[in-house]
């Protein structure tokens, strides 16, 4: 005697998976158009930067161009935005997600009246690279929060990589604005290859923490991009970057193949970018199918009319693996004849342990994750209470978890729960 | 100038943060209903024992009673389960949650069977306790679900205490349906001896689970509870129990007393349930309200018209706290006249570092719980592989973590990785 109560709950537990597959998907695609979002600002930075550096006299046309770009890629991510966030009834938005992408929107709002400082040499390129930085990290906020809030492995492991490949080109942008900076004033101050070196360092660490969450093909792909003769001469020029001495005066040519030579890797990042935003919002499509085919199946199982005659009793009352009594492993069952379980039983059972298997994936993605932060949040209270540079908090991290033979998470964990 | 896309997506933040807290709600709600059916199912367990045990010569009357108060509590929790999880186009729904319910339902939908064999004294008592147990088993596994994905600190808390109250009650139930049986049948084997030791040893356990999570204020109730002259008698006849040997004859009378002095504990132990279902809903209740005078708060705010004007341009961009440019610590920062920030970034940041501080406080929250899980886990792990009990299994972690010098969460995780 099945009461339709049960079955009701069944669907019910399957459709609001379904509901949250849905938002996922529209999280990926969010995520998707961010990634565009901030490439073409990262090349509306560079362009302002070498706008101002030389008065106004170059990259005026380019960069007006750039500025439709970025406007038109705005637009197409506003539009899906209000489609999916904003006028959907029964969406299942997160505070945090719609909280980040509210500050990311803001930041935005201000882009014009920067645009017009920089239009009018209002602005210094410091100052700009600046402002145009805080701007992009506002949208990687956004992806972050993406991945915090997935709620399935794979596609979680996916977001982690596109944060960390994100935070990667954001530092080869970042890299490339301080070559030019450099180029631009005629100096390369101890202070500036400092710091170009930091950013260098930054980027292998990056590099470490993406090769360890990538896929084999996705590490591939990053390898034989890293080895191409362009990346190879971004190398070269590097090292020559740091060899210049405090009264050295560059070459305006090398200036253009720095900037030429940066900007030509970071398109073959975003490219990367585009094939993992392309994985994921097929992965979220796939995962939404499934789940609307077992939907599916759970409803034709239930619609047929002899199942209801095999149902027997008692299925989980007097199913041994089912726990209840405290230490029950030696005693003797109450058996039922004929042996077995009723369909629905079956079906239960199938969706628990279909949950349970997804969870322990995610919680062991989660886990990794969760690591990555409370790095980065012990890095972030060393460089306000000892006032030094992320590079530096994390040699010091590093160095801790060597003497102490333990990971740099425990480091972390320790200091952060002992401050 | 500031796009109204963001007013918007601020509100959105909100109102999704509400929406969760109405589902959050409605999941303490369902839980205070568990908590209250399976005490039923407990009474009714108990007396179902005694009827069994005396060939339907004794609790008739009462059983029959109970079976009316069992179904009263059913319905109730069925039209709840509807009304909130079923016919709500909105609900916030979680799959793990509604896959518990669906499987402690269909559990449910088996009990009139179980009923008859009772009545018919069709099955043995150890038959009839298993079943119940597991009944009662599959509605603990909803409370804990209900625990792992509540969202908010404070009330995930008082969920994980519930939920050690509740096992605690389980355990204490089971020592009183063992007790009945020895009883009954006249005979406290060494098994059934042993069998009673381990549960007296679970209880401590657990109890001491119970005063780690829980407050000063429940844990004085807790100890006066335990203190009681009826908890001092109950343990005086544990003790007595224990001295029995296998030929021991037992009087009747001490059968008695031995139900009424257990029945009494577990009455006081659904009190203090009482005390903190009605706790979790008083809390999800203020949590809501004040989430919505926040949401009317920033409505009123954006409807000022004289704040528009008050508006402060690339607060955002030019804010020092915002994080950007990699090493930025050192570097003069642009700044805008006059200095100030614009009231819906202030909001922004409120809301921001609102759901920062909900977020660290949950997280503390969750560690403790997926501690005790890892704890819970492993153990399960040794039972199955070890063939051994679940005290035994506690036993051996404990040792290892002692001998280890580290956390049983430690050696738990250790387990669970190696195998």
């Amino acid at each position: 005697m099945i009461n339709s109560d049960t079955f009701q709950f069944l669907l019910a537990a399957k459709q609001a998976e379904i509901k949250v597959l849905q938002q996922l998907g529209a999280n990926c695609e969010l995520v998707s158009l961010v990634s565009e979002l901030v490439h073409q600002l990262q090349r509306e930075r560079g362009m302002s930067n070498l706008y101002l550096a030389s008065g106004s006299a170059l990259f005026g046309k380019e960069r007006q161009a750039q500025l439709v770009a970025v406007t038109l890629q705005e637009q197409s991510l506003r539009q899906r935005l209000q489609q999916h966030y904003l006028h959907k009834s029964d969406a299942r938005n997160s505070s945090r997600l719609l909280s980040s992408v509210s500050m990311a929107l803001l930041a935005m709002d201000d882009l014009a009246a920067l645009r017009e400082q920089i239009s009018l040499q209002k602005i210094s390129t410091l100052a700009s690279t600046q402002a145009f930085s805080r701007l992009i990290h506002s949208w990687q906020t956004v992806v972050s929060e993406a991945a915090d809030i997935a709620s399935d492995a794979e596609i979680c492991r996916l977001l982690v990589v596109l944060q960390h490949l994100m935070r990667l080109k954001e530092l080869a942008g970042q890299e490339r604005a301080w070559g030019s900076i450099g180029f631009a004033k005629g100096d390369f101050s101890a202070d500036l290859r400092e710091r170009l070196s930091e950013l260098d360092t930054a980027q292998r660490q990056t590099t470490e923490q993406l090769l360890q969450s990538a896929t084999a093909e996705l590490a591939q792909q990053w390898h034989a991009q890293e080895g191409s003769q362009g990346s190879k001469d971004l190398t070269q020029l590097r090292l020559m970057l740091q060899q210049f001495t405090d009264q050295n005066c560059t070459v305006p040519a090398i200036a253009d193949i720095w900037y030429q030579l940066a900007t030509e890797r970071m398109d073959q990042m975003q490219l990367l970018q585009n094939e993992i935003t392309g994985q994921l919002q097929r992965q979220a499509a796939s995962k939404l199918i499934e789940a609307k085919q077992q939907l599916d199946q759970y409803q034709h199982k239930l619609n047929l009319p002899t199942q209801h005659d095999k149902t027997l009793i008692h299925s989980v009352l007097f199913d041994p693996a089912m726990p209840g009594l405290y230490g029950d492993a030696s005693i003797e069952q109450h058996r039922l004849e004929p042996a077995g379980f009723s369909f629905l039983y079956q079906l239960l059972n199938e969706q628990a342990s279909h949950i349970n298997r997804i969870q322990a994936e995610l919680a062991q993605v989660k886990t990794k994750a969760e690591e990555h932060r409370v790095q980065q949040r012990a890095k972030m209270w060393l460089m306000q209470h000892q006032n030094i540079t992320e590079p530096a908090a994390h040699k010091l991290l590093q160095q801790q978890a060597m003497s102490q033979n333990c990971t740099m998470t425990d480091i972390a964990r320790q200091l952060l729960q002992t401050n």
